[in-house]
């Protein structure tokens, strides 16, 4: 079989299982008209300042578009258990500063040395290393400013555990222990790696970011403990899906069709899905993720659920 | 008048001025106690994991030694304003490790490439560089995951104040601007500096941090807007100062007295106060912010105001 015709056939399945049961929400109208705000309010946060190259440094790679994933996320998890999206909008614009500071450091030569991000230089290439470097760092603490400073109308014990989750998702316990464990894991051959460890990186390096966006904003939002835990298994399954999905678009697209350079893992000799468990086993495996996300889901109302539902089946059914 | 004798004098008049009007203060003896609180707390905010080299990395330079003066300015200035180093503490290793993220990133070869500190192998000569980036940002991360999941008998409003207050003072509008600002100074002739552009250097590459170790203590342990302005000022004073002594140090020392190399602002082109100003103006200035300094402790409890007191004195007088 053809990978295109596999990857046919992945839709297909997902479509029966997924976006068929919700036909009247807009998936598409609903990104934009969120990830609208959630720019506007970015561009506020980063104020453009007269001869301050450190703004302009991180506003660059801050407003270089991107589909605000974890922000969406973030409000969409907050709207769920019953707040409003202004509620995380602060949070929101948080963790995509976050997101934004592991993509300028992870493209750094010491890094994964990359010279081109959303179609232009990357950071360092456009301002040199030591300026990404600091702007990465400006634009984590700034996370945490603005979450403190900004957040209105949510009582203080939803603040401060919120800024707890969200740290804990991207320090030694979270993102940085998966890109860590990443380094450590190039170069060996794959059969030394296994699906615990790929597994482990994952759910540490993608999955842990996701994971704080969606616990932040059902925290802030006023969610129970028992909806806020439901919301982090889903954000965990949805984690991995997301890069387990990457895996296989990897080996089954052109570089055209993904708009940036297919087939990286295999020349860069990395532990993947594919080719840890094949193609197929591991388009199960993204099938099996994504009905678990869903599984998540329910006992909340199914209305309100449609956004993260939709959100779920975009990770799996995306094409680039 | 040699460099030495200048030396021996400024002492002589700093210390008339400040350390005899308090002679039943052990400032010795404080600074070791606060400094073992401080190690100890450290030391459990960062367990050692088996095989986790990220804790490694972020330990070896964590627990390095070091005078701790940030944190000791962050628990003293709660005791001032009537609370409990307990208070402070989880603030008082955050604003540490914060340091120390700041530390490891300027030693980067991008930044200062920097082969020693504190005697041994910068953080990326023993771990490699793209660690050494993530042990600085898994620093940061747990500072505001520590100073939110940590603190404890203190109400939530000043917890959030404080995350505020840290994560400014770093950002792009704190220690961060003053490092871009540093750089962008670099190879510049002197003339062209400036006495202005040196003072925004410092205040934020130095002070900044300064600042925000005791503004956070300060509202922690329930200052008032009053004191903790007051403080706010205190701080100013001192960050300058210790960058003036610095600078006189560069000049006066050698090598050997200062155990880091000496005269390097002079062979990296540096501005610096005794280059714009002159050695016996810089001097002047460096007693005059002491000065500044103690005039903002005015109005504490006076037995209270010692350790603050004598931080400054300490800053003033140090010989290396």
């Amino acid at each position: 079989m053809s990978c295109a015709s596999v990857h046919i056939r992945t839709l297909a399945t997902l479509k029966e299982e997924g976006q068929e049961s919700k036909p009247t929400f807009n998936f598409e109208a609903y990104m934009i008209q969120k990830a609208k705000s959630i720019n506007q309010a970015l561009d506020a946060a980063v104020p453009l300042k007269e001869g301050q190259k450190i703004q302009e440094a991180m506003r660059y790679s801050l407003l270089a578009g991107g589909k605000r994933v974890r922000p969406v996320l973030c409000t969409a998890a907050c709207e769920l258990v019953g707040g409003s999206e202004s509620m995380s909008m602060s949070a929101a614009c948080a963790v995509e500063m976050i997101h934004t500071m592991s993509l300028i450091h992870d493209d750094l030569p010491c890094m994964d040395n990359d010279e081109l991000r959303r179609g232009r230089p990357t950071n360092h290439k456009a301002f040199g290393e030591a300026v990404a470097v600091l702007a990465g760092d400006a634009l984590l603490a700034l996370a945490f400013e603005h979450i403190a400073v900004s957040t209105a109308g949510v009582p203080l014990t939803r603040v401060v555990r919120s800024i707890g989750e969200l740290a804990r998702s991207i320090g030694p316990e979270g993102l940085v222990a998966g890109q860590v464990a990443d380094m450590s894991c190039e170069g060996l051959p794959v059969s030394e790696v296994g699906l615990e460890q790929l597994e482990f990186i994952h759910l540490h390096k993608t999955a842990a970011l996701l994971e704080g966006s969606v616990v932040v904003g059902a925290i802030l939002g006023g969610g129970s403990n028992e909806e806020v835990e439901k919301l982090r298994r889903f954000a965990r399954c949805i984690g991995l899906l997301f890069q387990v999905v990457d895996d296989i678009l990897d080996v089954t697209k052109s570089s055209e069709e993904l708009g940036k350079t297919a087939g990286k893992d295999l020349v860069a000799g990395k532990a993947t899905y594919p080719k840890l468990m094949g193609i197929e086993k591991s388009r199960d495996f993204a099938e099996k993720l994504n009905k678990e996300a869903q599984s998540w889901l329910s006992g909340f109302d199914p209305e309100k659920a449609k956004p993260l539902l939709a959100l779920a089946n975009y990770i799996a059914l995306r094409q680039n």
